[in-house]
């Protein structure tokens, strides 16, 4: 399986705080890096994790909340210092544009990438495709408008016997469609069935980003089925109605919403500071949802396993 | 003595790396709290260092360069969410105000103390004065527009001899004018001189920040005589070209500067990422003025005696 992986870069709430770090994330995408929100501290915390800034093309920003987005103008300068090619596509809400745009290009006008404005909008559709995935944005129910992101991997296409090529002599130029399901008719005109020729796709795989949202049966029709969700859960139960009146989730709901929605994986995060561990959270959350994790910076999960632990934990 | 202390919050330069954080520093005066320049992670680092929110009343930016001042969105909406009250003033030039001022007023909309942008000029002035203390920007040299600060403690009161008081029973309404230097007069008409009712007071301290600049001997008049001198030392005596192509100093120059300014004691910051450590560059200041120390995330340093280590090492 090629590499589909989630790296936490931060999964605490409001501001940077000594357990912390506010919103951000790492979307591995085959080794092309996808970050979603860019909270201050994000850059430096993909040097303490080792990421390349070198594979990062695409930042999707939910909503424009400090502590979803004020590291972006750090990381896009650091990028220029870097002396970074290529292109890089930050998409956020046209409000996001109108503030960030001046001051980045103020601040990294020397820049040696070409920096791309994608506006997001707060009612969602796809923000990304290419020929193996794309990215939806879809919408969430905050204070202020807020949107999630669905990453999907296109259907892939079936493993080649190579036994049974060679045994048949099949030329390369015939590969391709036998990959997509095509039977092969060899030069005397017999049929040899695809699957003799090939075993099954890889399953296609996909992965979830809520945060920040309040408990909304939308939220799980919009997840519906996923592999992996990230579902918030600033709180736990003793603060439902804290939750509810800023827009927030507890670990249950978050887990009710992992439930309804039939998904494989959740792992919350976006953790309030008045706790001093996430414990109430995870407890809450598996008693509704058991195969339920904790983010945490610089865990690593692997979003084709949606069964196994991190990878580095 | 009253407290009077420079606390380190980040001393790297260009970027946040895994060694330093760029530029942020706390000038401690009597338990008000004054930051120069405002990189991403100072509002962290003053957790860190137990810091208080509640007492940081003046922001000072030295330029607009990414690494002294994108920490000020972020630091200015969590002093919105830890609801401070009273007044913050950020001192910055009139294209930071600018380019700053809407960001900040989108994400921290909802703040409870009153947030005042003032206008430095780049060929500096008197920025801050109250009844113990100035805060002048001064001109540096580098790549754009940029100021150092220089804090002054004004001259203080004599110290009462508290037995020589009550010995004449003096009234209180005659104290104030006696620790300025007065004689007493007593009630029969003897004068008693202050030199008996008083010892002299304390030394008035002085500090300056100068980051970032070229070597220039305008930077040593301008910090002339000042106790503690924090001076840019982005490169050793190897990278001394480049220290010029970039209006940067090497550490060997900033010892002369201290030198040439007649200081009591040199602090180095602002270092390369391109070093491991930083003992050539503290060498090679110490070569030419002895008292040079180096900065480091966490230092306290006791502007009060500029011939002590760190508080806290």
């Amino acid at each position: 399986m090629e590499k589909f992986e989630l790296d936490i870069l931060g999964c605490g709430s409001a501001t940077p705080s000594l357990r912390h770090l506010p919103s951000s994330q790492i979307v591995n995408f085959r080794d092309n890096l996808f970050m979603i929100d860019c909270a201050e501290g994000a850059q430096l915390q993909m040097r303490r994790m080792g990421l390349k800034f070198s594979r990062l093309n695409h930042i999707f920003i939910s909503h424009l909340h400090g502590d979803h987005c004020l590291g972006l103008p750090g990381l896009l300068s650091t990028l220029a210092l870097h002396q970074r090619t290529g292109e890089v596509v930050v998409h956020m809400f046209a409000d996001g544009i109108r503030l960030f745009k001046p001051l980045v290009d103020f601040l990294a006008r020397e820049r040696t990438y070409d920096l791309r404005w994608e506006e997001v909008s707060p009612s969602g559709g796809i923000v990304f495709e290419n020929k193996s995935l794309t990215v939806e944005a879809f919408r969430l129910y905050h204070r202020v408008p807020t949107v999630g992101y669905l990453f999907r991997e296109k259907p892939k296409s079936r493993h080649l016997n190579g036994d049974m090529i060679r045994f048949h002599n099949i030329g390369i130029r015939d590969l391709a469609a036998i990959k997509e399901g095509a039977d092969y008719v060899t030069p005397d005109g017999r049929v040899i069935a695809n699957t003799l020729l090939t075993t099954p796709a890889d399953p296609s795989m996909s992965y979830a980003y809520c945060s920040d949202t309040t408990f909304s049966a939308k939220v799980a029709e919009a997840v519906a089925g996923v592999d992996t969700l990230y579902h918030e859960a600033t709180y736990a139960s003793d603060q439902a109605s804290k939750a509810r009146e800023r827009g927030h989730s507890t670990a249950a709901e978050a887990a009710e919403i992992a439930k309804a929605a039939g998904v494989k994986r959740l792992i919350l995060g976006h953790f309030s500071k008045r706790y001093y561990n996430e414990n109430q959270h995870l407890a809450e959350a598996r008693a509704i949802f058991p195969n339920t994790v904790l983010a945490n910076e610089g865990l690593t999960f692997d979003l084709n396993s949606p069964c196994s632990t991190t990878i580095n934990e």
